[in-house]
């Protein structure tokens, strides 16, 4: 119970600092400006992390942690794309992940912006490998390559439609870059098998089970799927 | 002659300030930084840009107007490639370029960040209209989507290079983004004549003929060319 209360506490820090770091930049962002959010003192928020940058830096690991794996599915091609859809629809639906994906892009030296990059290429390169082990994918694919091509891709479908304005729909064009990405690499016979739909994201999300081993995802798969189901 | 000094100006007040910027960041940049790279007064300075929003918005337009369109080809699905690894030339070797593309990605308020965006993904549009218009693409292509989802692609992979380390080399990751648009959009029979080598963009460029109609694209590229040829 205790135990309970101390993550909530952790995710809501994390959520005021993502909000304040979204409004006012990291550089201007103050301790001060969070504590007043979460109505903590200081000791409490200490507690939890030692600094500005480490907060920063927590918000960033959330990036990756905070978003499920995909409910395993008959082709490893489409938890590829289930990987991206899920991501895509906490991007647009919690403010958390999508602070921490800016924070990725800006130039802010000290922090840890590579991590959520390895980590997303990773998790690509291990799904990928695992379609190409399955005769999913055509002979000439390096699944390496294919996942820092999704990564980068993804970072920067995601920068440009927040900047653009009038804004465009990030739940249209991540399926459409999916789509282009399949088409490259996939075998005929599974592509026709796919699913890339806009809505996709939040279908898998409603799927995944609650019962993973972090709390702290449960809690905040729970949040961000809350206007699904 | 006078013509040409007061361009010449203009090009070194931008290289400065881009320099400043990509340094400091733009909020922390100081005039004066700028005015001691180009030993120019502050009269000097105001007579070509009216204030450091209005220099970052030219560091910022100087990402589309300097990056020279590539020389015609027989397929404009090769341009529609050119015109990406030229730009991959540029941001490599030419600090302007890559000042200003860092700084469309920086979240600035005020700034014109998306006008390199739109330039952008009109500048791909129009080519991959041609080259559907020739029959080099496949029926399903929809041009802007895919104009949309390079310029998006090409912008996070950069940001991903620039922010992993060890470095990627953008030099081969690029054309391995071109590699992937380009077998899921064009007729196999053109794919087999393209040319998406890592070295095309420095070729193409030393290829592109210097007599275009703005002076000040033709200082960049004779600037950027000068270490090719």
């Amino acid at each position: 119970m205790k135990q309970d209360r101390a993550v909530r506490t952790r995710r809501a820090i994390l959520e005021a600092a993502a909000a304040v770091f979204d409004e006012k930049g990291y550089k201007a962002a103050k301790l001060t400006d969070i504590l007043e959010r979460v109505n903590l003192t200081k000791g409490a928020l200490y507690f939890h992390f030692a600094s500005k940058e480490a907060l920063a830096n927590a918000v960033l690991e959330a990036q990756v942690h905070e978003t499920p794996l995909p409910t395993p599915q008959r082709y490893k091609a489409q938890e590829y794309v289930d990987m991206g859809l899920i991501y895509t629809y906490l991007l647009v639906h919690d403010p958390l992940l999508r602070a921490s994906a800016r924070l990725s892009l800006d130039q802010i030296p000290g922090l840890n912006r590579s991590s959520p990059y390895v980590e997303w290429v990773e998790r690509n390169t291990r799904v990928l490998t695992e379609a190409k082990a399955q005769g999913e994918l055509l002979l000439h694919v390096d699944p390496a390559e294919t996942a820092r091509i999704t990564v980068g891709a993804f970072g920067g479908m995601n920068a440009m439609v927040s900047t653009l304005t009038p804004r465009l729909d990030l739940e249209r064009e991540i399926p459409a870059l999916y789509r282009h990405l399949l088409a490259a690499i996939a075998v005929p016979a599974v592509l026709m098998e796919l699913d890339v739909s806009p809505d996709r994201g939040a279908r898998v999300l409603a799927d995944v089970t609650i019962s993973t081993a972090d709390v702290t995802i449960d809690t905040a798969v729970a949040s961000a799927v809350g206007d699904v189901v």
